[in-house]
C-alpha cells in the first residue's frame, strides 16, 4: 500500500486536492491520502516535510501563485524551498503550480489547472513504481496544462 | 497551553504586534506569547529560529519592507531564510509581510496592515489544531489584507 | 568498472540519454549507467541525490528548459538544487541544459543538445580520471554546443 | 563583559570598523571586540562564522557594496549567507551595508555611512541584552542611515 | 608551508591559473598548490570543497562567467554555491570572477584578469596570515582589476 501526502492551500482559487485526489484513487489500488492544508504557498515546503514525517513516500505540492511581480518571487522562493525539501528527505515532491496570469479567462484556468494537476498525478504515480518508469517518455516533449510539445529527431 | 512566537521589528510603520496580540488573545484561550523584537526583516529568520529554542510551536513574522526596488530584495532574502527555518525546525513560521507600495495612502496600508496580520493570526491558530484545519478552505481563493478573490469551480 | 548516473526527463524535446549514452559506452569501456528520468529539471537534483545513493560516482544531469521567461527561473532553481546536491555529496553533477530559445529553428536546437550533450559526456569522463585530467584544456574558452571560442594570451 | 566581532572590507570606501567601534566603546563598557578584514563583502559570511566560532555573542557585518548592477547581485549573495550563518549559529549579524549609489555626492555618502553604522552599533547593543530590548521601538518606523519615517497609527 | 587549492575551467579564455600560480610562488615562500581543472564555474563549488578534503587551508576560484544575460545567472548560482562552502567547511574561498562584458576588446580583458587574479592570490596570502593582516586597508576603496577608487574621509 502506498501512501501519498497532498499539501494544498486555501490562496488556490481551484479545489486542487479533489482533482489530485481522484486521478491517485483511480490508478492507484489501495493508495492512501494524508492532506495538509496551509495558507499560501510558501507554507508548502515545511508541510511536505512534516507529510514525509508521516510516511508519505511522495507529496504534491499544489498551488496557484497570484497574478502580480510579488507573486512571482514568492512562487520562487516556495520551489526553492521545495526542492531543499526534496534533499533533506531524499523524496520526491510534485510541484503543481499554476500562475493566474496563464490563461486569458477563469473557464480555460480551470482547465489548465485540471489538465496539470491530472497529468503530475499520474507521474507521481510512475515515480512511486521506479526511476526508468517514465523512461519510456524521456524527452517526448510532454507538457502539463497543456498539449504535449513533441520530440525533435535528428534531421 | 499553546505558546506562539512573535517576531517584529523598530523598521516597520505599525505596531504590528499590538494587533496580532489581540486576536491571538481574543481567539484561543490561555495562548503564552513570546516576543522578539528586531531591527529589520532580514534579521527576523534567526528571532524566529531562536523562539523555536525558547518552545514556541509556531511564530508569526512581522514586517513591512520599505518601497524601493532594494527592499524587494531584501523581503526575498528575509522569505528565503524564514523557509529555510522552518526546514530546520519542522515548524510554522506565518509570514505577515506588508509593502510600502501596496497602496495608495496611509490611512489605506493601516487597514491592509491590520487586516492581513489579524487574518493570519487566525491562520496560525488554525496550523496548531491539526493539518486539515483549513481544508474547509482549501482552493477558496483566500486573500489577507484584501477581500477573498473567491472559487472558479468546473465551468 | 565506472558507474555513471544520468537523469533526463519527459518535458526534454530530444532524447538527450541516447546520445550521451553512445559517447560514454565509446568512451569509457565498461562503464554501467543507471538511469532516472522524471518529469522536468525541478525533479532532477533529487534524483542525482538518489542516484549517488546507488553507488554512481559521477550524475549527468539532461533537461531542456522551455522558452518562457518562468522556465528561466525554473531552470535557475534546479541549477541552485543540482549545486548544493553536489555540496551534499562531494560528486559533481555535469549539468546539461539546453534552453529552447538558444536557436532559431529545430534543426540547429537538435544540433546543440547533441553537441552539448556529447561534449559534457566526455567531460564527466574527464573528471572521473582525476583533478587534473582537463587541466590541458584550462582557460582554453571551450564551449558545448557551440564552437569554442579559444583562448586570449597576453599581448 | 561582552565580545562583539566586526568584519569589514578593504572594498569599503569609509572606514565603518573606526565608526563602529566608537560607538560601541562608548556605549557598552567593557565591550571587547574582535576584528576581522576582508576583501569584499562576499567574504563576510565566513568572516563572521569564525569571528562566532572565537566566541562572539554578535557580528557587526560592515560593508559598501559597489554601484553596478552586477554589484547589487553581490550583496545579495552576501544578504543570502549571512542569513544563512546567523541560522547555522543561532546568533545575530547585524549587516551594515551602504550602496554607492545610495546619495549624491560622497560628503553625503559618508554622512548615510556613519548614521547607519552609529544607529546599527547601538542596535547590536540592545539585541544583546535581550529580546525585548527593542520592543519600545517596533513598529516606529526606524531608520538607519537616513531620518526615521514614523508610525502610522490607527485613523 | 602552506597548502593552496586552485580551481579553474576550461570554459575561461584565459590560463588563469599560470597567472596566480606565480604571484602565489614569488610572495610565499614553500607553498604548495593543489590544482582542480573543471568546465565551467558551476562546477567550481563542489571542486573546491574537494580541495579543502585534501587538505587546503584556502581556495581560489578562478572563472569567466560569458556575456550573456543567462551567464550571469550562472556566476550568480557559481556565486552562491561558493559562500555555501565556505560555510560548510569554514574556510576561504577567493573568488575571482571576470564576465566578458566588463572591457572593450581582448586586450584589456586580459589586462583586467591579470591584475584581478594577482592582487586576489595577494589577498589569499593575507587571509592565511591572519584575520587582521588586512586591516591597514580596511575602508580604502580597493579594487581588483582597475585601481583602487580610494577612501572617502568625513568632510
Amino acid at each position: 500500500m502506498h501512501k501519498i501526502g497532498i499539501a494544498d492551500t486555501t490562496f488556490s482559487r481551484v479545489d486542487m486536492y479533489k482533482i489530485a485526489k481522484k486521478t491517485l484513487k483511480d490508478n492507484l489500488e489501495g493508495v492512501k491520502l494524508v492532506r495538509y492544508t496551509v495558507p499560501g504557498i510558501k507554507d508548502l515546503p515545511v508541510a511536505a516535510k512534516k507529510l514525509f514525517a508521516e510516511g508519505c513516500e511522495i507529496v504534491m505540492a499544489l498551488g496557484m501563485p497570484g497574478g502580480k511581480p510579488i507573486d512571482k518571487i514568492c512562487a520562487h522562493e516556495a520551489s526553492q524551498g521545495l526542492i531543499q525539501t526534496q534533499l533533506l528527505t531524499n523524496k520526491h515532491i510534485i510541484e503543481v503550480f499554476i500562475y493566474l496570469y496563464e490563461t486569458k479567462n477563469e473557464k480555460e484556468l480551470f482547465q489548465v489547472v485540471k489538465n496539470r494537476t491530472e497529468k503530475h498525478a499520474l507521474n507521481a504515480i510512475a515515480l512511486l513504481k521506479g526511476r526508468e518508469t517514465l523512461s519510456k517518455y524521456a524527452g517526448m516533449g510532454k507538457r502539463q496544462g497543456f498539449q504535449d510539445i513533441g520530440q525533435i529527431k535528428s534531421q
